[in-house]
């Protein structure tokens, strides 16, 4: 909204989310992530310093192999244990007023009765600080925690999916309208059944008979979170997404993806202004230039770079514990890595890749370091290419925060580079877009006034 | 836990739970139940109050017809709109201390891989104090809203949530050892994996790998209660509940039902001190007997008799609304009222009982109308019939509450009735068990060290 960035926290409830190893170090609280206290305590310094949502990956199963199992990931502590965000989340809501909670779930992990229920609960209890960011599942584990046989097949995860949102959009937006809740003492009418609805549901994958048990929340449809980077992803994105998270390695990329999602999103009916794209960074930030850097070179010493091959491989199906890190990428002859070649050979043209190499890439690839001023330039750059917010990684919780808001969000709002600090309480979807509902274009809204009461007998 | 009575709260997260009618009045501050500051007081005035939990009862579904549909209940807001207690919980927990939390949930609402974490969740952000009402579904609606043709047979259900349960005991008690999680940073090990199993769970209903993704919470497996009153209900009851809610008419039935019970309970292999029951009563407080029946008098004129026998033959499957209340409850054919009748009859010898009468039965059978004092001579019958709680039901939150702690928890803990007030922050076995764990003749303690190395890779 405007020319400023919005800014989230990208974090997990879990010990290692993306850069590993650093919960071993004295700053890396992160290794109590079970302690309550610890994320009241960031929500309120995120909320206070001037983020506008606190965003919760999520993942319901192992990382695939490394070392031939899933010792290594247990050992090191790689996203397990790791926690329900949900219940996070509410626990968050109930300790903040403004800051926005973005929950990550697959479809496959509730029935979508059950989870559009606790979406709404937790928009109404928020008062509509809820963001869905929806996933199709990429574990095996995962799946076969849920009663699969296993990674259900790339389409039919989307397919599924659609129909999923399909559901969830009635309920949210077809089972009550504006009128039906009125809790009037006098007439003794709580709520106007010619205004609620059942939605008769009935599809390949999903039956639901409603009404939704819960009365329209402050945004209705949670504001709606994705990171599809496949095609079928992407067009998942561009018809559903109202908040598209990327990490691309520069503004020049991010600016081409942008163009490109922007047709599709015109292709599906829906407006440029419809979507904002979140970039994921991290950030070293020290007074000097000097200071960053040695920052920054301390924390690739404690950076663990064989969990981060193990979750790199691990989610692309290919157990990297079989190659000692210094072994050249080209020797690894496996699809995945050849593709990768050439993009971690750019960073490093004066000698062959290693998978080491592979290891450090993305985060450093994604990785600011600088004075607060030279943060603020780089940041000024993505937001000319069309980012709508910045997604910030962390190393360390809560200090790669606090440091952020302390030294760099002061900067960019002298810059004007973020909207300046605003007490109002009031919905994700205001904060962003200026509105509490899905717009008229978004597939959610065709179920507005859908459902009548002559149908709802069918 | 000695002789005295511990006090749960039995809300809904609804406007009209069980005395219905009254959120029509100011005092019933229950129609506003969407609002989280209602509940976060009420869950501080319990705690320090001297409650031990809040009981969070809920339905995934509307009641059975009345008046031929549904209409009344969303008019009167019987039981519709209704908001998640998994996601309430979650927000107490995190604005309470001590109190305990249950949450109600049946085995369909949710796959167990997920719902064992959310509760695991639960239990770690509470430090211990989550306790699970298992239910197994009863509404028709409910379970065409979670993909059924309707209601599942008793049978069936009750088969379906034995192995639900199993699954869950494995999650709980048996994929992660006590030795597991070390969040060791000299040694770099988050967890030992010698320590955490895969369940590798292959049943008629359901398929789960595991591992469990949540470390062991203080409690393992929630506090569990239950409900059932069927006979496969009661042996479910035995062999699984560690607290068990009744709704008995008097001292004396009670302690009958509590000695069938402990029969069955030995059968099953545990003790007598292995579960608890918590009687359900609702108070009329007065600072004399007489004030006490005039506020007596008054709730019964602003309880709504429709929406009472609404609810009644909603939950048994027989519409009441083709009767007017004052039809003779004879003249109404159907075999579920027939055997109420001779019910009702005992508490009106000296006329004919009409559909009004049982109407009103339910609650005012297990009303206690009196004097602080008066209040504390009944209980003490309940507690000598063997009774280990009382489940407080309410006709006004927060007042039914609030009155209870300021008028009769101080004669009751003057006479010893209750235990005295007690800041103790412990886990919610701890308080009614003095034991954080299931004890070892509780099924799900089979699951401990049950899993191994060898037969994770199975």
């Amino acid at each position: 909204m405007g020319n400023t960035l919005s800014l989230t926290a990208f974090v997990m409830n879990t010990a290692s989310h993306i850069t590993h190893g650093t919960w071993k170090q004295p700053e890396g609280q992160q290794r109590d992530f079970g302690q309550l206290e610890l994320w009241v305590s960031l929500a309120k310094k995120l909320e206070e310093g001037g983020f506008d949502a606190l965003f919760l990956a999520d993942v319901i199963g192992l990382y695939g192999d490394y070392e031939g199992g899933w010792d290594f990931h247990v050992r090191n502590g790689l996203q397990i244990p790791s926690n329900d965000p949900v219940v996070l989340a509410s626990a968050l809501a109930a300790n903040t007023n403004r800051l926005g909670l973005a929950v990550t779930a697959n479809n496959y992990q509730q029935p979508p009765f059950s989870f559009a229920r606790q979406l709404s609960t937790l928009d109404q209890i928020s008062k509509g600080r809820i963001a869905w960011n929806i996933v199709t599942g990429s574990s095996d584990n995962g799946f076969k925690n849920l009663g699969h046989d296993g990674l259900v097949s790339h389409d039919e995860r989307y397919d599924t999916v659609d129909e999923y949102v399909d559901v969830l959009y009635k309920l949210w937006e077809g089972s009550w309208d504006d009128e039906a809740l009125k809790k009037d003492r006098e007439t003794g009418i709580y709520s106007d059944p010619e205004h609620v609805h059942k939605i008769h549901h009935e599809g390949k994958h999903y039956r639901v008979e409603g009404p939704h048990l819960v009365s329209p929340s402050p945004q209705r449809t949670p504001l709606l979170f994705q990171a599809g980077a496949s095609t079928r992803g992407k067009e998942f994105a561009a018809k559903h997404a109202e908040a598209v998270f990327i990490a691309t390695p520069n503004p020049e990329v991010a600016k081409a993806l942008i163009n490109e999602m922007t047709d599709i999103v015109a292709r599906n009916g829906r407006a440029k202004e419809d979507i904002q794209f979140f970039q994921g960074l991290s950030f070293v930030i020290g007074d000097t230039e000097e200071e960053a850097w040695e920052k920054s070179r301390q924390l690739e010493e404690v950076t663990d770079l064989k969990m981060m091959i193990a979750h790199m491989g691990g989610g692309m199906g290919i157990d990297f514990g079989e190659w000692d890190l210094d072994t050249p990428l080209e020797d690894i002859e496996t699809e995945g890595v050849r593709s990768m070649f050439k993009w971690v050979a750019q960073g490093i043209p004066d000698r062959t890749p290693t998978l080491a190499d592979l290891a450090a890439h993305h985060t450093k690839n994604t990785r600011i370091v600088g004075t607060p001023e030279q943060i603020a330039d780089e940041l000024a750059k993505w937001l000319d290419a069309g980012v709508s917010g910045i997604n910030v990684m962390n190393a360390f919780i809560p200090s790669s925060y606090t440091e952020f808001i302390d030294k760099v969000i002061p900067v960019l709002r002298e810059r004007g580079l973020v909207k300046a600090h605003d007490n109002t309480a009031r919905t994700l979807r205001s904060r962003l877009f200026g509105r509490d509902k899905v717009n008229e274009r978004h597939p959610a809204a065709q179920y507005r006034h859908y459902f009548t009461k002559e149908n709802q007998f069918v």
